[in-house]
């Protein structure tokens, strides 16, 4: 059980690493998804990630969403 | 200058929490907006803010993006 709870704390760093690079990379998609007609609203924007995550909000929050979802698969397959 | 630099330094861990409450709140409007859908297709998901994302990835590329984003304002007024 030591053993176990050892292995556990030792991937602990990895399982992490993976989580972060799976939003960092969810977000650079977000950016070049919204990014160029963002850009064009506000030229001078550094577009870190809040406000590329901001931008996503407000571009689905404008879309009619049920209508969209229902013809829309949402669940990624891996 | 030194007391400027301190000032500075001072104001990180504040700007840094700011930074953070903005994505997570952005992160949770995201959830709020498509989760349901995605509960309805995956229930037994723990929708992780990585899950999220990537399901805002999903649902964005499935959209004929340059369509919708002329007519969308993609800018937060504040």
């Amino acid at each position: 059980m030591t053993f176990f709870f050892f292995l556990v704390q030792l991937r602990k760093p990895l399982v992490e690493k993976q989580r972060r690079e799976r939003i960092n990379s969810s977000i650079e998609q977000l950016k070049s998804l919204l990014g160029p007609e963002f850009l064009k609203q506000q030229p001078d924007s550094k577009l870190e990630k809040a406000d590329i995550l901001e931008m996503s909000v407000c571009f689905l929050t404008q879309l009619e969403l049920p209508a969209h979802t229902e013809k829309t698969t949402l669940v990624k397959h891996y």
